[in-house]
């Protein structure tokens, strides 16, 4: 059994780890991007993703996530979510539906808590503390997961959001096109970063349009960063965080930053996961492993 | 002064009458687009927008609208809004921000509430006498008006969504890419349909793109239709009820649908607000003008 998993940020190396073994044990891809994504909602010390994510200016946590199909191109998300503990769960759950498959606010809860999944009160201590203390750190890190076992891809996204949102506020990870797209006979993509800036330009969609034009993944990636840089900076529209990752039908991977640097996680049936790099000097944009020296000085997630 | 106007469904002539007047005596194309649309929200008859727009499962009347400006690539848009009397307005409201552009449910409300727009019992009679009797007919025609005056494009959308949708359900026309998407420098696209099938291929977005690759207006919605109906038909979802507009940078318009007929409104400084109509009979999709017979026996919106 072939398989394929990328995911974002370092944060996601202990999330991989887990949905490397569903997929060396069970072959079950929809359980593995879970698996993937439940371990960093339900690590505290993530600060931008479920349990633990930083509130909005009101003080409460509301989250985002979504799950796509790329086989029979299903796909479900919730925004603003409110006490329940795994929004993948919940989003994976929407995915089996046809219609009423994205529901936001009050919805969504109710929702959730109708289908039975668990409630929890998602403001850990110290989120609330950095919420006090309005931590300037803006925090939009999301977990995105994108796999590939045999000639089935899958995406999952799960995020808190931007650091002090206003209430009600959606980024670009529940919204298909920008936050996520998987098509399994071409290939996927997710982001991460300030989603306002992510939307304008329907990256993740872009990018797998690019692919099925037939370029290469990373090079995909890197023309649809390097244009949508240079979009923004026409509009004097702030650039300076956006990340994506993508896998294509080969299984061959990619990715793209604005930032100098944004680490990454990579694994599939020949390789336990391991820490890559994107590095952006301004004139390339191209993808390392993460060597110690690297990551002894990496501060972010 | 030059301006192109183009919107969806029969329903959108009197706003496009209004939204022609407004370019011709003020050239504001932002406040053309907001007028077209509140005609049609502030319409009672028209059960899919607005005013008199069909409730969701619980009754109650749960409103979304978006609006992007494609000179300075802004947009704003809301969802799950309610007692607000013209989303649109807030969306636009909400475009003017970088960030915390695009609110939902409670939030989406409450910042509208506290920008002092006009609160409003949103649920008509007519609308509330449809709900109890669960009248059958599905509502989903989103009202779009896509514009141009000299250099610069905007697109505005607004729908009260699926009748009989879940509370907190979510469809294309607040999403980006999928309900909406314009670039002065390119074009833009709206769609108006099933949303949760029209956010699978992110069509407004994909439109754009197909034109930025040189490929005419028209020619860019025949293939994003046909193209996407094939991608729905293979994987067993429904496509009957799929339509979009669009207009490029150069004023060309173009339209595609999934159905047997689909009408939408045309007007430019040259040209009075007229019903066109586009037509797919399975072989062919293509744009007429609507004949005095075709209008005589047309049903719908």
């Amino acid at each position: 059994m072939k398989f394929h998993l990328i995911s974002t940020w370092k944060m996601s190396l202990e999330g991989s780890r887990k949905a490397y073994e569903t997929l060396k044990n069970q072959n079950d891809l929809a359980e593995a991007l879970i698996n993937g994504v439940v371990n960093v909602e339900d690590d505290e010390t993530v600060h931008s993703v479920g349990y633990g994510g930083l509130p909005a200016k009101d003080g409460k946590v509301y989250l985002d996530a979504a799950y796509m199909n790329g086989t029979n191109m299903s796909f479900g998300a919730v925004s603003a979510l409110e006490n329940i503990k795994n929004p993948i769960k919940v989003a994976y759950h929407l995915s089996k539906r046809n219609l009423n498959c994205y529901l936001t606010g009050e919805g969504a809860s109710e929702y959730a808590i109708n289908e039975g999944f668990e409630q929890y009160q998602m403001l850990s201590t110290t989120a609330y503390d950095k919420w006090l203390n309005r931590s300037q750190e803006l925090m939009h890190d999301t977990v995105c997961f994108i796999g590939k076992v045999d000639d089935d891809m899958a995406v999952a996204v799960s995020t808190s959001g931007l650091f002090m949102k206003e209430k009600g506020r959606v980024g670009d990870s529940p919204n298909i096109g920008s936050g996520y797209y998987v098509d399994s006979l071409i290939g996927g993509c997710a982001a991460t970063g300030v989603g306002e800036n992510i939307m304008r330009g329907c990256l993740s969609f872009k990018v797998v349009m690019l692919i099925k034009q037939g370029i290469y993944v990373q090079e995909a990636c890197k023309i649809t960063m390097n244009e949508h840089i240079a979009y923004l900076k026409e509009r004097n529209i702030a650039y300076d965080d956006i990340s994506i990752i993508a896998l294509d039908a080969n299984g061959k991977f990619g990715a793209a930053t604005s930032k100098k640097a944004f680490p990454f996680v990579y694994a599939d049936d020949q390789l336990e996961p391991r820490i890559m790099v994107c590095f952006n000097d301004g004139k390339d944009i191209w993808v390392d492993q993460a060597t110690d020296e690297w990551l002894a000085t990496y501060q972010g997630d």
